[in-house]
């Protein structure tokens, strides 16, 4: 079975609706980092604006961001924090076409009475969902995405914890089917003081016996990496033959990884401005055709608040297939009330949903 | 690898601690069903008891139950409910042998640090627990009981609401790994309905879809059964070839079903009172070797509180390997604190874990 | 603040469309507990049927019960397992009126814009969602309910295991605030284990303590109801001076105690056949105007489905008020997957609800 | 009843066992933010070190960060990352004084049976705990400390999404009983959201009822707040009159908020440097004898990680007392299984808890 794309519902621009509608209206920027009072902000869906009497797609869409119109015309979707004095806000919060703003909410073509209704995905999603078909559909999606897409994996700690997942994890990222790591300085850590100390937090992954001052174990990982100056440098000088670090690093796999308030260290790599770091998620975001979310809330709503639903390729817009796959029902269901509603959620632990991901798509 | 039980390590009770101790006492029942004051009460481990000079093993024990004395000088465990006027009821509320009462617990030789300390196993068994090796040593575990032990499967409504987990059960049943089921009238009548309808509380266990008037399927299945008579009439009558329920009826695998105060129905084979349920389930643990819990807090805490940490077997005394999986650390947490602590517990969804095992297995 | 009900919308019979429909047909069971196959089934909404030309409500409805039409042209909501040869059971599985069965779902008149709309509810009733009004509202309610209506309270044992909640639920009681209590053998013989030991399950009640032997303190319990012959017997014996089970016995509050097939026991008053149970529970349900349930996903889903959403008085049909309050969202949301959608749920610890109730309506 | 702190076990550094020691070594830093190999990490608890004779205590300790040897040979604990080529880091991984380093575990004298033995809280800290005792203690300890300590409340988004918790949280700050709040920008936003639009994230605090273009709310307050340009001047703009940080501006106590990897905005306020932010937290950490931790998992652990047991006071050490309240046992559980032992978790809605103990300490 060859996987198949939900395709896109082109609009019609000829329709009345668009035609009789307005350009749409923007007001300038006043002061750095202050939109106008009537801004518009973006939801996950395609929205076009209505400029010169032409439709104009915004192509790279973030969430409660606003639409800025630059010179050529285009629309750049624009955290309010990175606003200048100047730019050209569009201003209104409709989305019907009237103001000269389109939201197009059901965008996609269904194969699968069930896929883009809302509330059928809301009904229900727990541990009682049968989650058969879920997966043989990921498991035919991450083969397309392999081939045709940008596969962004955001990991938490959990994803590290086991020898069981690290192997799984890092046999998908040597089999082709990861295009970048986003996680916090914590799962870097664990997965590096496994590969070092065979322990997570001091307790080894496959034994779980509490080793000796294994509460040094992590503290003495982040003082080697910081001595080697680099992740690279690390795995150089201790002979790091295995992980989903080494993994990453070996396949040129980016990773990209945020500090926590919570962090000892960081590792050299991590990036101390949360802002600095959304900067950095957003550059990938905006390659991503697949998002798969395993065990990290924080992270999940970070990177579910800018993902759009709907990739601009060079000949086609396709869908953005987000994925979040957490033991708690509340953690799953917390990326959805705040306000990410296009994503498959499976309520399950996340050592299981690798090693079967890996042996369906590996072995 | 060849799977090794733990080794039971025998008392030597020409010990002083045992030659100098008292015979146990015993006082009369005076009234059916009412123990007299200072009655000893049973725990899960091995306990002996000193009648006539001689120290007995209660063969067959059970939490919270008292040691009755018979006219063999053998100990019968008793439930007080099962209580006759005239039983000699041993008393004594001491574990130490001083009063003829010695408690055996840590009973079997360790192969692991880890396995029979009960702090190591309490110490943080949750989402972030590594199950790796857990995993391996039951696939090791359950081909040795396949031979020479009795399994018994407790399992609530989770695991029969997806295909690939009623498939996975279904094919362990089927491959021997069975000896009994027990559940209530849910996880049955929702099986069948997979088998008739595809559906499981007219949800379809494979597209999710609600199935119109869905709600009636489970009814249909009830009202269908009740007019057959029996499961097996059923299954004749509807020509049903798969499902979890179909390959116990086929294997002659026991199905041991308990009402429960929310059911509709019930099949004709479910017991309406809950004590004669605990008898019919005692039945099979008096057996049991190793017992499989799976997303079903009352059930597993009802097969939890009558099941021995020991097995008497002809040549030798063996440990009985108890195992909860819930998606919950609450509900897998609850069942140590009701004094059931050698148990083993995973937290994750059971869907995966059926499915890891019946890739294992039978694969 | 004087408490409102919201108001009944009587239905116009003279409509065309409940005019031009047929009556109501019926099937003759041929079997003792078997249902003609196109059975119509119960929702919790009222229902009418029409019979010979007349629409007919059923007072006493039951969800997943069939309406029997009896000799006087009333309609009886009988469970299948009391189904008799010879009764005349309503078919069809319509309720929009055409085959005489008509489904009342928005049967009540709002003042509250969120109430009646399903959606509303459902969405993200969480941990994170406001309950200050539901608080107030019930304040409200319950001050009402003490004079007007049936107050049913349905508990799991975290609501005896705390001596801050055992003195707040038993101050309720004393104050009129309970018409019933239901639950399971563990909360009276904790709460009992509470007035004899102040422990619950060996643990102290307010110090936390795990005092010496406490695990025998349950069982002590049970053997001397079971001597005394009653919980009324119990209580005079052992001069027990508060506590919840004994502000009921004080208050002729029924005690209606169901067995479990967890249960040690059990107590003299309990019913050990689940069937049985549920004819008992359903009596008191008949009556009900309010329903809390607490901590008890058992009973709560029992009893949540033999709820129906109005109650038939004198003068009037009102609506019957069902809160279920857990600490875990997975819980109350699993009422609603039932089938049960009238329902306001609240996600805390019971201890701390039934100590907000008891300051703000007893102090 | 006068709340009365338990006592510090002061140790006799004439005891042979210190007597008897070495004096601690110490290794010079080589380069920034490493330590030498054999560094020593900090625990929770007062750890003394031995130099030139003199047993010395770290004042102001941090978990899992090092000892730093000064000119005045006291005792600086130092984060890896702030480490300074030539610091004199003091060595080995001992702590019971053989090596100079002596770390006091059991160092403050119990009036409580339970209170300072770690397997006693361990144990079942669940929704099922008998909480009563911890309210009535809380409320004691924050009555002495609104007069002698200083209380640090930190903050999630819970706290403020309720009429409520917000009404309970800002009268306890404008009663006294709190000297710093901490959390994320969230807190902080929709706290302003619910001042100037009565909803969080859409939703209104009271009626629950989801606003017209609710999603706007707390854009429109940071957009409001960037250009104001503080919150002081906001609160002034926009006339607002109350709510927690309306309450925290009006009685001058610190507001400490973090950036996050998930936020909109942020206030001008906010840190968004995660490193410096812990910078911040520790400034008033060093001041902390109580910590209150409501529903942030995040915010929890990283305090929690840098909170001692203990504080140095002009005439005494007395212990920090570290709550943190939650709805999940996972998330309260996590914060031990990461090193923090000496806390005490409560499992509730921190809606009930704020209003509680508002009730008990204002009213």
């Amino acid at each position: 079975m060859s996987y198949e794309l939900r395709k896109y519902k082109e609009l019609d621009f000829n329709d009345d609706l668009f035609k009789n509608a307005q350009n749409a209206k923007y007001e300038l920027v006043e002061k750095d980092r202050v939109a106008p009072d009537n801004y518009h902000a973006m939801s996950i869906y395609p929205e076009y604006f209505k400029i010169d009497g032409k439709w104009i797609l915004a192509e790279e869409s973030r969430m409660d961001c606003v639409p800025v119109l630059r010179e050529d015309n285009s629309i750049d979707i624009v955290e309010f924090r990175r606003l200048k004095t100047g730019d050209k806000v569009i201003v209104g919060r409709t989305e019907d076409a009237s103001e000269g703003i389109y939201v197009h909410f059901e965008c996609f073509e269904d194969n699968n009475p069930c896929t883009n209704d809302a509330f059928c995905f809301r009904a229900g999603r727990s541990r009682e969902t049968s989650y058969t078909k879920d997966y043989e559909e990921l498991y035919e999606l991450l083969k397309y995405e392999k081939e045709n897409g940008y596969i962004v994996w955001v990991l938490g700690p959990a994803a590290v914890f086991s020898k069981g997942a690290r192997e799984a994890m890092a046999s998908l990222i040597d089999n082709g089917y990861a295009n970048v790591l986003i996680g916090g300085n914590a799962i870097a850590t664990h997965d590096l003081e496994g590969s070092l100390f065979q322990t997570a937090l001091g307790q080894h992954i496959y034994t779980q016996e509490s080793v000796k001052d294994g509460h040094y174990n992590h503290l003495d990982v982040l003082n080697k990496a910081s001595r080697a100056g680099s992740i690279e440098e690390l795995i150089k000088q201790e002979n790091i033959t295995e992980g989903i670090i080494y993994s990453c690093v070996k396949n040129n796999v980016p990773l990209v990884l945020g500090g926590s308030i919570r962090d000892d260290g960081p590792l050299p790599i991590v990036i101390a401005d949360v802002y600095k770091f959304q900067d950095e998620m957003r550059k990938h975001v905006n390659k991503a055709t697949t998002v798969i979310c395993l065990a990290t809330q924080l992270h999940t709503i970070a990177i579910g608040n800018m993902t759009p639903s709907y990739r601009v390729e060079k000949d086609k817009i396709r869908p953005v297939n987000f994925y979040t796959i957490d033991i708690s029902e509340f953690a799953v269901n917390k990326l959805k009330d705040r306000g990410s509603l296009e994503v498959v959620t499976m309520v399950t632990n996340v050592q299981d949903f690798l090693e079967k991901l890996n042996t369906n798509l590996t072995k």
